[in-house]
């Protein structure tokens, strides 16, 4: 099978009613794709590369590697406020294994059908299981989420849980363990994040937003850098999954809430003033929001457990 | 040094003022890219991997690694006829070595000045070297360059000379022999290859276009295949740089010449009713394209050498 063929039959025809989408002038099988952009719209994208056994293990499931490698590029979009409208998709195969490309097109597809964006281009090489997947989508002028849009005195929320992504990786390390169902909810919630895309209808009352991919302090801390503000979380008031509370102790639960990657949920930061008509859209949008701090004029983020400073031996992933 | 470090000591201020670049919302370190198009274009992107030891030796000078990967991208651009605006870089390293990223960072530079891009975004990751490169252009509606927009009784037309960089990759393996002079200028074509932005001027006279990166004989047989058409090239036609000749026979330096891929010129349909004009602007543009065979209502490509069929063992690189 040639690279053409491979094209041709996996990846020609991923997302939303590719063929009949307006703003898609010219799709896989150029020497670029064309897309139409909205006029008076801007432009977000995004990148991310999942490498085999660093990013994801080399083994898993093609299916699920796929979701996850289109879902965190998701989660950029949605930490932007943006709505998706495009990929492209470069993917570096040691071999080309029918079966693996087959489960691997349909866990793009479910995703790409799911959160409405198409597969309008990519590169396939041979080399070293990898993948990178660029995200476009678009937002109104001046409706960005920015990292930058903090200021002091300001309420920290996250989406969803914390945490359960962590739990997924101690899992398959055998450093914790889980009954069949919680381990199945792990799994799921570290290969199939959610990309909370309804932030985009309560953008109007956020200041500033991050998605938490290496750890909650550490995505925390980019806010509060390029804000140039500080932040106090309060660890009991984390959102944990039922599961996590029962796989683990308080301590380690909080640990994994607070410092694990993976988990895609937003941070978002919302002036005092918009507190009760934020926590309202978020209801409206399906956005399940929980306040867990405050921001100030120090830097950095401190954590209090019980009122009382509480420092971690880590705070999140580092790349290198 | 970690990730934001480094993304902000190497790669924070590639292209041409960035900062002052009034298309450019937001770059370098958010969790997207934003970018402005400009309100009635089109938008032309494309995506390519290099990885380690399969498109370049590992051990290759940093710098000619990050201008081949961003020059290789813009002639996808060329190749469509769209105007280079932005990329993103997605890099995986085994480690963080600061004398590469300085040098890679600089070849990064020099190309995206020259060519008018500016880098907004991208991803740092651990693993095997590689390189993901996406670039994207704008183009007026109607107005990109396709692979589908060839008919019989066309000219074929290339632009440069053909064969060069795959005479750099015989001498890298020891394959052939050259003069220093000629073996620093078939790397320097491997390395450097000129994307032929300047086609933009001569668009409206041309049908078909395609970048030579797997091969004349495989990138002429992409735009047969979609157009629905055949071709015929001259072999003797075929344009030489005066270091191929000078290095290889001429039978080995045809079939370099259509068959070796890495090329990244241009191969272009032209009406035969456009002739002159076409070769006017072309010359106009600072283009320079030779006429090298026709089109026909057969499929796949036909080789002639002084009027009989040719064919060669090879006929381009393939992929897996």
């Amino acid at each position: 099978m040639n690279e053409f063929d491979l094209i041709q039959q996996y990846f020609s025809n991923i997302g939303p009613n590719v063929v009949a989408q307006s703003s898609l002038q010219l799709g896989v099988g150029d020497d670029c794709a064309i897309v139409k952009p909205s006029d008076g719209f801007f432009q977000a994208m995004s990148v991310d590369t999942l490498v085999a056994d660093v990013h994801f293990p080399a083994k898993a499931d093609p299916t699920l590697i796929a979701e996850r490698a289109l879902r965190v590029n998701l989660s950029d979009l949605a930490a932007c406020g943006a709505s998706p409208r495009w990929f492209t998709l470069a993917l570096t195969l040691p071999e080309v294994e029918p079966n693996w490309l087959k489960a691997f097109s349909q866990g793009l597809q479910a995703a790409a059908a799911q959160f409405d964006i198409a597969l309008v281009g990519g590169d396939t090489t041979r080399g070293p299981l990898s993948i990178t997947v660029a995200v476009h989508g678009e937002v109104a002028p001046g409706q960005a989420l920015l990292r930058s849009g903090g200021r002091p005195n300001q309420l920290v929320y996250v989406s969803g849980s914390l945490g359960d992504a962590a739990a997924a990786l101690q899992f398959m390390n055998k450093k914790l363990s889980a009954t069949q169902q919680d381990a199945g909810y792990f799994m799921q919630r570290y290969y199939r994040p959610e990309p909370r895309l309804q932030v985009g209808g309560v953008a109007r009352m956020v200041s500033a937003a991050v998605d938490v991919s290496d750890g909650l302090i550490a995505d925390l801390g980019h806010i509060c850098k390029r804000s140039d503000i500080g932040a106090t979380i309060d660890l009991e008031r984390l959102p944990l999954s039922p599961a996590l509370q029962r796989s683990c102790s308080e301590v380690q639960a909080l640990e994994l809430a607070a410092t694990g990657g993976d988990d895609y949920e937003l941070c978002l930061l919302v002036p005092e003033t918009g507190r009760s008509q934020f926590e309202e859209l978020a209801a409206q949008f399906g956005l399940p929001v929980t306040l867990i701090g405050n921001t100030n004029r120090h830097s950095g983020v401190q954590c209090l457990y019980k009122g009382s400073p509480h420092e971690f031996t880590t705070t999140g992933f580092t790349h290198f």
